[in-house]
């Protein structure tokens, strides 16, 4: 299949590098890296082993790829305003968008421009980080969700298919809107406290009392929030294990506090601000995300204002 | 009158030293300014005219001051556990103590070991930094509240009057509970949100759309909380006016912040965890209060853990 993955962080270059290994004509565009990935390949560094791939297709411009029967969207929720002019030149009739970005909102944004039927959200829960220009660091999980705009199950399973083919853990998703929710669950609590807190890494909330009530809060609150907004989620039970999950992952550096760091702008309206007005249009209060999002909102502007 | 300042910061040294200037016989137990007010004195310049006491009493242990009339104890809550040790050699049968520090339950925790009805609460709503030592800016405001620890309005009268004849504009408060509530209507969004947004000064707070909008729900949980606890606040009223009072501050510090920049502990037991406490033993929510706890608590202990 002719794939076309446009934002080629840590998320895009790490299943696009699995669909290329899988067989397929697989065009990334890419900026930061794409010097780097021409001369001397992608690299990912997993705990499942490493993978080099020697030669990969990347561009500066989605024009030079042209259309495709799909794409893989995995740009930062912050570029959504552009990511109409990145995608469009590789849309035809016939091509199906896979949104693997956070956040909630943005499969509706795509839905203003591609017929609502083609458009699939993907959920990636892995941890990568990005390394030396050309090298993703996989430092566990990869479970990839897979959810129809419009809940069309067959379509999702053949998305699904495509990547299980690739020997990844994918899973169908019956309600895209819950399984957004779901994502957000781990999401706002642990990507806001690791910079709220100062930056640190998730094993530091969960060793604080104070901090894990906090993400514990935020979780519920977010999970209920979800509900309101016609997801099914057992809130108690997702709760639990996500955070014995997390418990699993060790030192883990959400990518809003690396983007914090590298006074990148940080996904605050897909991850936070969204959730917060949905909820709200509902009439449900979000008070510890609501905390979250204005912190964040202002610590982010504030982190690129300055110098150095 | 014999008088005891025990806990000489910006507060302590400012009213202690009006009480000087009236004449009376004031004797100062501080730790940093020490030697630099024994060879300069105490300066305070003030926006209403600045003040130079070339020669104090000071003293660096409460023992070498003896018994007195009256005790006023400006110590920063942090020290509430060697208060009662800090004190003790400057009480007497008859005298009387001014619990002049930020938060709530310290009269209570006196009370344990002090006549209740010789304990009153000292709300000082001022603008004081702390500068070189031995000298005190006061950049606006000035105004004390004082109340009974059981609410005998006749005997805080006759405090009040002492710090009225010093020419201070002095406020007899019926109720010492609301007192301390409406203080933190101030404190608790002011204090915790000047730390949490990485450092920021009360004018950068009101002028953020986000930060302002969770400045106020801090205030309103906070007046709230209050009047389960026994205030009668009219929430909306003194939200309105404080917030126009903080806005004629211009960028002011709250002392919370000076402390964090300056790594020294910060009061978040009295000004958060025990008003949290104490909303949760009367089964009310505060959740925003309660996400600005566990972070200041967090970025606290971290800030004394790290490096220069």
């Amino acid at each position: 299949m002719r794939i076309a993955v446009i934002g080629s962080g840590a998320v895009g270059c790490y299943y696009g590098a699995k669909l290329v290994e899988d067989g397929h004509d697989v065009h990334f565009m890419m900026r930061r890296d794409l010097d780097a990935v021409r001369q001397r390949g992608l690299r990912i560094h997993s705990v499942e082993g490493d993978l080099h791939l020697e030669r990969v297709q990347v561009y500066a411009r989605s024009q030079e790829i042209g259309p495709v029967d799909l794409v893989i969207c995995a740009l930062k929720a912050t570029a959504m305003d552009v990511a109409e002019k990145l995608i469009r030149p590789c849309v035809a009739e016939h091509t199906r968008l896979v949104v693997m970005m956070n956040g909630l909102g943005l499969e509706e944004r795509f839905a203003a421009w591609i017929a609502p039927e083609r458009i699939f959200g993907g959920l990636a829960f892995v941890c990568l980080n990005r390394g030396e220009p050309g090298v993703v660091y996989h430092l566990g999980y990869g479970r990839l969700a897979i959810g129809h705009f419009q809940d069309d199950l067959a379509q999702a399973e053949e998305i699904a298919d495509l990547f299980r083919k690739a020997r990844l853990d994918v899973q169908v998703r019956p309600s895209l809107r819950q399984a957004r929710w779901e994502k957000l669950m781990w999401n706002i609590p642990f990507s806001s406290l690791a910079v709220t807190a100062g930056g640190v890494p998730t094993d530091e909330i969960l060793n604080d009392a104070g901090l894990r009530a906090l993400a514990e809060n935020l979780m519920v609150e977010t999970g209920r929030a979800g509900n309101a907004d016609g997801a099914d989620i057992d809130v108690e039970t997702m709760s639990t294990r996500m955070l014995a999950n997390t418990a699993s992952m060790g030192a883990y550096r959400p990518s809003m506090l690396v983007d914090y760091e590298q006074k990148n702008p940080l996904e605050v309206e897909a991850i936070l601000g969204e959730p917060v007005r949905r909820a709200r249009a509902l009439g449900v209060n979000v008070p510890y995300i609501e905390s979250q999002y204005h912190l964040i909102a202002y610590l982010d502007r504030r982190n690129r204002m300055l110098p150095g």
